[in-house]
């Protein structure tokens, strides 16, 4: 599996990802990668998007994929799917709204 | 050009990127891909990847190409040569330390 950096939006506020429980799905991410040792995952936060209306959010790159309306518990699935056998979880996956090159704001 | 995210991490505290001046570096990234109506590119901020003993950092994805070191008066160059002419710019490039999978502590 090629090396793979997967980034989770932590903006805190109540209608931001962080006010929808996305330090549970980082912990449970990195408890993940930790735990299996994949030592081809690099997992950072990351700032706002303008993606908050289908957060909490998360992207794998350089895969490019983005996942939406997170819970802890679809962290596993995930990891197992994609982050190790290189196939995107279609049921979580997002689209981005709005042009791409808007720049968040915050 | 295939569409770009661009991460500057903007981790805050003396010896992070952010304490070396990486929100000058984010403004005049946002500043550049505003005036130029880059429409292709995306900007956010991110944490840390205890990288900031050459910092400040940026990544640009889905490339994979790590910037460090950086200064304001770099960015217009990255983005003549890397957003918009797809050539990333070789002499601000880094390699990121230590392996891969460490997971970032902040």
């Amino acid at each position: 599996m090629h090396d793979l950096h997967v980034f989770v939006c932590t903006t805190s506020g109540r209608h931001h990802c962080g006010g929808q429980g996305s330090e549970k799905v980082l912990q449970r991410l990195r408890d993940e990668v930790e735990r299996r040792r994949l030592g081809h995952v690099r997992t950072t936060r990351m700032g706002c998007n303008q993606q908050h209306h289908q957060g909490p959010i998360m992207i794998v790159y350089p895969d490019g994929v983005w996942y939406g309306r997170l819970r802890a518990e679809d962290v596993p699935e995930i990891v197992e799917e994609h982050l190790v056998g290189g196939r995107p979880v279609e049921r979580l996956r997002i689209t981005p709204d709005g042009p791409w090159g808007s720049t968040a704001l915050t």
